[in-house]
């Protein structure tokens, strides 16, 4: 089977590690980025030696690229020329635009987060409902909190049967590099229930969810705190027992190190990841205690990254690459090396 | 009936406001403070024109103050000889050595969170169970957190009957104009359960109580998320309807403008408040959502004044100047202003 | 001579702190503030049981002010009828607008640092250049930033004689109670020369200034460090001096207990003072030092406060109420009780 | 000639820059890195398959390590048995100790900023002072600030001779992943001069300095302007023209999408970097200003890595690899990729 084919829109933090990540996997080809202007991760991409060609989206001014000698390998419409899926990170609301080009071109796409879900035809996550997006021409993918969240709470779905979760999102307000958002010594309210908790039960219709979400002046990760009913008692040793082994959790403990959100990016730094990111979520061990017959629990989500590896899942499901979640995310981890250290 | 005579072991954050707090009960008299060194709550003293005595505890180095013109009233034994109670907010582990004098002398005392629970006869809140500590020699208040949240519960407790609490509490690091402990850009975990949920139940022992407790790099105040389990279902509507009668809780909704944490103390500034202080734990109404029997809610914890109101009402009842809660608590709102806007 | 009648346009955080000064003049009557909407300065202002009169800019829906019970003393128009003089503290650009209805009212004005230069005759400060202002119709004040640094550099220009100002402002990128605007763990550049000096230059035409401006991510305080070159060689304890006698120049030292921008908040807290404001800036006397022939050293600016007392000087320069800078300063300090610790 | 051989103590935030940057020489070779316990970064070592061999230095509790499975190549004694020279980045008062044992041992040292400077011979810079270090036994590295301050310097210095610098430091409160130290909300002052001052002086004896720190709660690099006073007049062209060619400085603009120090960070990500860093300042071109016959400017420091270099450079000098400055910082720069982006 020859690879399958694929752009991405929108070269910013989610765009450029949409690329590498498939740069990363065996049985696909990243063709080409596309962008508007020469931001930062675009004078990267030129100072790293261009590793991907760079295709330019309509409204960009050619002359700003050639006058930096960055090389730009065409239009963004002779991109999706040449691919099967396009992944479009773009700016929340320009997916919508892009996606008359794809159909018009009858490539199919991934949408991100930021995007309404009606722009696709299946709201996706790699293990909650991989199926239902088997063969799809337009997903859109969970959003970063939600995308982490759903992967403990489909855990422990799986494992014991879950009926109900409340849930409180501390959410880390900016991305290391932001200017154009902030808070600044405040934490700030969003009216409840918080949409992550509706999304939630939009991809697991079984599970009733609410959840209060507060802003926090920090970059570094949400966390979020998890009060989770099963359809029976789940202990602690329950779920510990399930969350180690989730290949996308990671179960840390305050004694080693693992302080809070800080430690797991310091830590993804020394681990050499690039760009200090992590696929994994953070559980912490010391963070499970049952309360009556519900299981309370704290997860970390690394908002930069965590999205990667379910979108990789959605190109295997809307290419029908495999037919199973399991088959899927088996082969997404494979080639993003995740887990592997858990297993030796 | 004489003013109970009231004196305060050490004048910082807590201190001052204790001594503020007295002095605005019509029924007690504050004789004296009590400090170390001329730190800069003692020269803000001074420069306001010398309010409360002061009094010098031991090993203090009275030049210092003399050089600064400060004038001394006497020694920290000079004071407790003076008074009927002490309300100790000395650095923790001071109070508990402090006991040996106020024993010795036939003094009582009210400890603050600081201090181990072993120092006092009972573990004190106004609301929760007053009556405990009428007559009582020894009392230790309930921390910051601990105070807030047990207004929320025992509001809900004494209209509807609670059986369960799982809280997160998404602590606020350092105070305005602390140096000594802070964190950048970090949220840190502590182990679960936290010990405001040990707490709880220690006050409340009728009710199961859990949570999670997560520092988060800001100054005004805590907010905590509690999901709670009545003894029967515990609708929107009834828990607003408790909770607006409750003269230390404020109903506060983010489209008149309280957004978060910081908008609560900007109010507190503008309302002229002493210090920006409130006494009130802010609950946002879009905040209490249903999660199956199940009722969530966020409160707010102005971490430098919510034990004030507690710790007057801990001397009425030390002090027996009253009988009930009922009638303390009344006599503690009706000198300090709380709750007289909400029935204008 | 009888009260000269000011209004207040924009009851925000400038407005608020406006209207509390003039109402603290023993010479001037606040008539009213004006405002568009019941924000919670508003609510504050319901709350404490209106002290002040307030009426409704243009636009302003009265519905909703009735709906909370909040009395309406007339429109705008009919406050700007009632007074001899505005204090404009609108959001930028609305100020330029209200001046035609000032201009057709015969009714003088004062616009804050928002604005643009040109909506004024004279850019103002009390201390620098009080006699430009008098019988003007139309003044601007230096902004937050701006007014301080003078505050600083004309103390040494009086005293010594001043050539040059080398400037960097660590600025407080957002108010407590801020969310529109924040950043998070980041320093943000401007592009040099930053405005204030070149408005330093505007108000002290005889000096040369330029300056880098840097965001950091709090809110009680700008600090500026300034390299000064005076005519003359200027020591630290030439500095010093002159320093420690002007009245709204507050000298400090680490040794006392104030480490950074936050202390003085707090003190300002401790000290009573409304809202924790400080009408001084803090000058630190260990930061002075010598570089070769220039002086250098670090003050720190209230932001929400310091212009309070240079507008109030406008008012007596625009009014004509006093002839001299010396004279007018003199009326506002005693007013305002600034610089009167100082001298016991 | 054989390698250099080079072990490191202490495999913290610097030791590990430190043993990567040895491993990109050409002319050196890690013989491995030693630590006490089983931290993150010992951890992260272990996950990425020990690319360096770790010993264990005195009081180490061998079975912690043994218990997670993580190999132990010996004692620090014996790594420092099978070295040339050591790389002390051990906890400060540490290397003071160890030194005894380099000395016993015949070995050499570079001890990083943490040290007292007697522990050393020469008090180094690579680029400022090389010369003195050649042959040297024991050197001391500057902190990450004067290092960064001290490349712009001496750049200048070189280029047009310097006389005088009056500096601003704005510096950066914790690392990412620090939570033993941290600031919320607040400036807090040094009192001056800053010590960066006296140690700019140390090493470059011909120029006076001076300057104020201030510490800012941000954790993604130092922000420090400088007035610089050539022995002639420098202008904004002159200095622009040598910061470009100094292959360790990195200039660049805020309309590049540079907005300030976490802009670098991000940057330094996106190009792939190990951890995000950047060995490089970076200087920026909008921020330079002449004042009067002064030059002021605006440096970023990277404190995780800025030191990486000129401790390659040490290296150097103690081994007497090369004889000067000019041919060890080209060699160290070929090494670490310094300044080849800006060749092409």
């Amino acid at each position: 089977m020859s690879k399958i084919r694929v752009g991405v829109a929108g070269y910013g933090t989610i765009g450029q590690r949409l690329a590498d990540g498939v740069a990363l996997q065996g049985d696909m080809e990243l063709v080409g980025v596309a962008d508007l202007a020469p931001t930062l991760a675009v004078r990267a991409l030129y100072e790293k030696g261009m590793p991907y060609d760079l295709y330019l989206v309509a409204g960009a001014d050619r002359s700003g690229f050639d006058a930096l000698g960055i090389p730009v390998s065409g239009t963004f419409e002779e991109l999706v020329d040449k691919v099967d899926i396009m992944l479009d990170s773009s700016p929340g609301g320009i997916g919508a635009k892009n996606k008359e080009l794809y159909k018009a071109k009858g490539v199919k796409a991934i949408f991100q987060g930021g995007e309404s879900n009606s722009v696709a035809d299946v709201f996706f996550h790699g293990y909650a409902n991989y199926e239902k997006g088997v063969g799809k021409d337009y997903l859109k993918l969970t959003s970063c909190n939600t995308t982490g969240l759903i992967r403990a709470a489909d855990c422990l779905d799986r494992a014991y049967g879950l009926d109900r979760v409340a849930i409180t999102i501390i959410r880390r307000v900016a991305d290391p590099g932001d200017y154009h958002r902030g808070l600044t010594n405040a934490l700030q309210m969003d009216k409840a229930p918080s949409h992550q908790a509706l999304d939630l039960m939009t991809i697991m219709p079984h599970v009733k969810a609410t959840g209060i979400l507060v802003h926090t002046p920090v970059t570094h990760g949400h966390i979020i705190t998890v009060v989770a009913s099963g359809k029976k008692k789940i202990t602690k040793e329950m779920a510990l027992e399930a969350f180690e082994k989730h290949p996308r959790i990671r179960v840390v403990r305050i004694d080693d190190g693992f302080l809070g959100n800080a430690s797991l990016f310091k830590y993804a730094r020394d681990l050499g990841n690039p760009r200090g990111d992590m696929y994994e979520i953070g559980l912490w061990e010391d963070s499970i205690v049952e309360s009556g017959d519900d299981i309370m629990f704290a997860v970390h989500i690394p908002q930069e990254s965590v999205t990667i590896p379910e979108t990789m899942d959605g190109i295997r499901a809307a290419c029908s690459m495999q037919k199973t979640g399991a088959e899927a995310t088996a082969k997404t981890n494979e080639y993003l090396k995740i887990g592997c250290f858990k297993k030796r």
